[in-house]
């Protein structure tokens, strides 16, 4: 009923390129950001050209490895290598791609500086290729999209406040101040400013009648800002709970425990297992402290380090379950040893499923006391040795 | 138990109308806002009041429209023609509508520019009408009825901190800024300014005593926004559920494969659909992109658009369901062909569901073998074409 | 199992009451903010001085009742007459009282205007009346109560925040803006400006440095007013909750139809209704509107507008359970003929209801058919007179 | 299947010592903050320094004490005294509770405000102290990090405005306001004070095309601060229910009436109770007050004080139990006598719950009716002595 999507072996080369993606474009921003400082140093100056220069380098070789792995997508799979290469580059991602590398090769391998704006403006671009590090955009975009209707009607509700608020302020402040509240565009530009609780200050009603619509607008203000908020909270709510319960259906049935239960009773824990994922080398729990979670392996591998050895524990394995069963602190520290994705599944749930499936509990606790079993026989091998 | 108001027929016209309205609306209210400017060149001053009155013009018609077709309106059912139009044009939007229009006619007509203060006031008045394209208004203004006795506390509260604050600091501030903070009223300003974080800067505290009676006012601030969001979120959120509710129960019917589930079962499942309308020519899913959803279509008609054919679907069919069943990737790409509202299951409402009614799991799977079979059949005859 | 305590008769005159109280509140707090202004010419300043006079003689009858009526209050109960006047003399709700009107009067009577700062510190007193008027008070009260150990880590984030970011802010703006960064005390004054993005712009770092402390503060100040609001959103809601089902449990007993259910039945209904209240002449529902909801009658008499005539239904009654069994328009205009309160069922608690409690359904279903024939009597009747 | 972690002997004590803690903690960054304020006459000069000096003194002995007792933390379980010291004393903990004492102590008893700028860089230190004192510090942890990926998302929507707008801002502004918008970096500025809707108005865009720009920043400003509310209050809602459920299952088991009931019974009752701690002498319930809850006591002891008389309660028993029965008013003041802790049933979730489990209420009923009638031989008792 379910497949895993992302190959797991190139994960860990995915993170690393994606890291090396994050700092080429962090540094390349900055430097485009410090090239538009004016008397800089011609050897700074060259300094950062070069590295402008770099950066849009190493995203024209991301271009081109991305058109010469085009046919390999799923999305041009019927097609000849030839012919999704050229979709690809009219896509709109090939051309934005292309665009934020060739112009800025071009003015600054010929006349550095001589035009810099062109820099800055195809730069922006880059900022573009931020989106890929943004894990949840996809669910935010979603949120807007589901609430674009309630979204619209706030907007709707702030135009209307606006040009309300504009008018009125024009024609009560434009004796007082002509060249500020003069037109109802001038109006508008203090609305905005009022109406989000900017409030910079460049533009103030001076009248009675103009402070009082401007009270007005500023609490109109709070009110937007708060029916926004109530939306998008509820929107992302929903989307959220979603979104879970397909990562963790993705990775339950790795766990054997659980695909031993029956449909009903495995759709309730899917609903209560949040998914974690941990790069190696992180603690997950720590001996001594309280814990109020057990945790299951469905996919990489920990170490259980005991007071006085360590036991390794692979997919399907679980651990942490004294603290649900004794409320006990907890007994060992466990540490991944790779890239690691864990089920979670806290106390309050526990008890709550524990009520109705006494089953997994009773897995639960057959599995901890032979594990208890077993770990008492590696720790007198460790000590023999 | 239920009927369908919206004649489906006349949706497209509609949905038309309202595009021209808002284009009219805007060209409008931005001839007004630049008519305010100063020092326009004639010939646009000219082309400026051409656009309002051609707006007015049109707004007329739209008046006249509406009072010869009031009889129509299920309002004045059991009245004669005349005193349901005469009942319409003394209603509050009758005098609304007429007072937008006529003077602005009267006045360009006349005497342009002359009195250009009469145009901005009036004009105001359109901007009422933007009321009609905002689709969630009647949720957001229920919303705000519903939580009112909370949003009066919140606003009394408001008003507390308010004249304190002021008070204090008119008290503490009028020896070091008698122009600023002389009297009450003068500090009430200060205080709004504050307390709604907007902070124009054009009146500051001076004193050690006033910055601390500002520092509360801001915190205060914060806390009131707070308030007023927890409120309408809380609010928003069950108004929202309640809506999508009946918007479902509305469509479900049309959908043989759920009007023939039991009443009990049926209620647990349109609390888990959502309804979502899309113009014509709309990607709804793209092949190979990962799915999360199957959609059942109440009305319309959608484009199945296979590897090497395509295959019309219409109401009360559906599709994407090989996502959930085998979280496999979209397998083709589906467009409306027509304007059409589809019911969208999420896969982790879809698991919840399939645990208690597997006979609607049966259903599904059933007729998706059916049609895998019938489309390639339809791929072959397109084959042999 | 419950019990209702608001004596119902005397509820008219307690509202007429408040509003008084609130016009007198209003009048006497605008005049004394007014007689702060400088300048006033003598016969305004003698108006408003007896307005104030004349507010502070009605609150000390207020008093004065209050004191008289104290042994009526079940806080007394045990004490003799004279005992419980003193203790509510001597209560912090007496003392105020007190010392909110007899300065005033002292003051006004005696040398006007002389010293005229002892008016508005008096009457800053009067404004804790307002808390008479703000009917959730005690509901947010509740919340913030509740939360307050997440609140008071809210607010220890923003201390540790604020005095970090002056004393750095001090150290990097010291020597360019001595007069405004000169000491850590001034740096709180700007950052509490800035942490609450307030931003007044009286105090601005100019270094590099502060401004990137400065960045920091104000992206702290999002994330500090998103975690307030997060907290009171999740507490407001379950209070809400709490608050709506009492209120409603002690309403429903009134109406027969609900209390020949079963407890477990009548439970989960409760947990569905929604008490409203409403005065006297108001339109609760309109004919031909369409309708999503259906309401019981606790309190009070409504009047039912049929075509031809009208039906008048009281305690226990319901209506509008059209609009949910066939979802079709409302057929009649309902107005209140005095303060009534309502039990209201939407459309979609009606549906998910129904398919668990038929006996519900059918009892509505039944008494629906019946009032039909009925009202087709009276109209009958109606017509023949 | 729990455990009690805090010993309840030195909760007292450990009240004391934050109170103290809190109070030292506070002087001291007060002096600090006075210390910084230029032309202190001497003598107010070496009070501040006696008492930054005495506060460094303070935490030093703390440090000391900590040093000491390292040995007794669980954390240096299997470690002799002085490695268990050694390890404490190079934890990130212990170095900073170093650094915080010793420049200060150096500083201060050496050459006083010779170099005064080491005091305040090094008090920063304290305010780490502040979290001791945050108790649902922990919880805001928490939400954080497990929502750091929608987190992430949201501050990359942020980075990419930021950097968009001070780009174009830079380009549209540059040669109106060479200063404020010469270079991008002083356009980003701009940006981070407008986005966070701060405004100080200390840069402003003059140009039409900044004017629009801006428009968005700040309009965007208000969408990222309500996604990131949304996300927060999400988040916060579930770990709160999780804490709370944890919470009062470590309390629960010593209500014996809670203990006789089954499992599942008891998780139920669980997720509707709510833990609430009280320092002694406490109002808990006041007399002819209308209530709405009962309470449990788990721990410590209450007096009730019926009209002539009071009676005891300690651990395990139960009060207020009427106000639910039959919605009556208070009819005793229940007053701690020792720092306790409550278990509190709401009115609505005991209905809801007693229409499930009629045990519970019928427990509840025959201990009220038991205790009443004993409470009225305690009350006879009074009366003859």
């Amino acid at each position: 009923m379910h497949a895993v999507f992302r190959p797991s072996g190139s994960e860990h080369a995915g993170r690393q390129w994606r890291a090396f993606h994050l700092i080429v474009l962090a540094a390349g921003l900055l430097a485009v950001a410090l090239l538009s400082v004016e008397g800089l140093p011609p050897s700074l100056d060259r300094l950062l050209t070069v590295i402008v220069e770099a950066v849009a380098i190493v995203f024209f070789a991301e271009y081109v490895a991305r058109l010469w792995t085009a046919p390999e997508s799923a999305r041009f799979a019927g097609l000849s290598d030839g012919m999704a290469r050229l979709r690809w580059a009219l896509s709109a991602n090939g051309l934005i791609s292309l665009m934020a590398v060739v112009p800025i090769i071009a003015v600054t391998s010929g006349t550095i500086h001589a035009d810099s704006d062109a820099v800055p403006i195809f730069c922006v671009l880059w900022i573009l290729k931020l989106n890929v590090h943004a894990p949840a955009m996809n669910t935010l975009a979603r949120v807007i999209a589901n609430e674009r209707a309630s979204l619209a009607s706030v907007v709707i509700i702030f135009v209307m406040v606006l040009v309300t608020a504009a008018t009125f302020t024009h024609l009560l402040e434009r004796h007082r101040q002509p060249e500020l509240f003069g037109s109802i565009p001038d109006a508008l530009w203090w609305a905005v400013v009022t109406l989000t609780t900017t409030g910079y200050g460049d533009v103030v009603p001076h009248t009675v009648g103009g402070k009082m619509v401007g009270s007005v607008v500023m609490v109109s203000g709070i009110l937007v800002l708060a029916l926004m908020t109530g939306i998008l909270a509820t929107g992302f709510s929903e989307e959220e709970r979603r979104r879970e319960y397909l990562r963790v259906w993705d990775q339950v049935t790795r766990v054997p425990l659980f695909t031993q239960l029956g449909t009903v009773t495995l759709s309730e824990i899917v609903s209560k297992l949040r998914v974690r994922h941990y790069p190696a080398r992180i603690v997950v729990v720590r001996r001594d402290e309280p814990g109020d979670s057990m945790f299951f392996i469905s996919e990489g591998e920990v170490e259980v380090r005991l007071t006085r050895g360590s036991v390794t524990l692979s997919q399907g394995g679980f651990f942490g379950e004294m603290a649900l069963l004794d409320r006990l602190p907890r007994s060992a520290t466990v540490v991944t040893s790779q890239p690691t994705t864990l089920l979670v599944l806290y106390a309050s749930d526990f008890y709550e499923i524990a009520a109705n499936i006494p089953s997994l509990v009773e897995a639960v606790e057959h599995e901890a006391r032979r594990r208890r079993a077993e770990n008492l026989g590696t720790v007198a091998k460790t000590d023999a040795s």
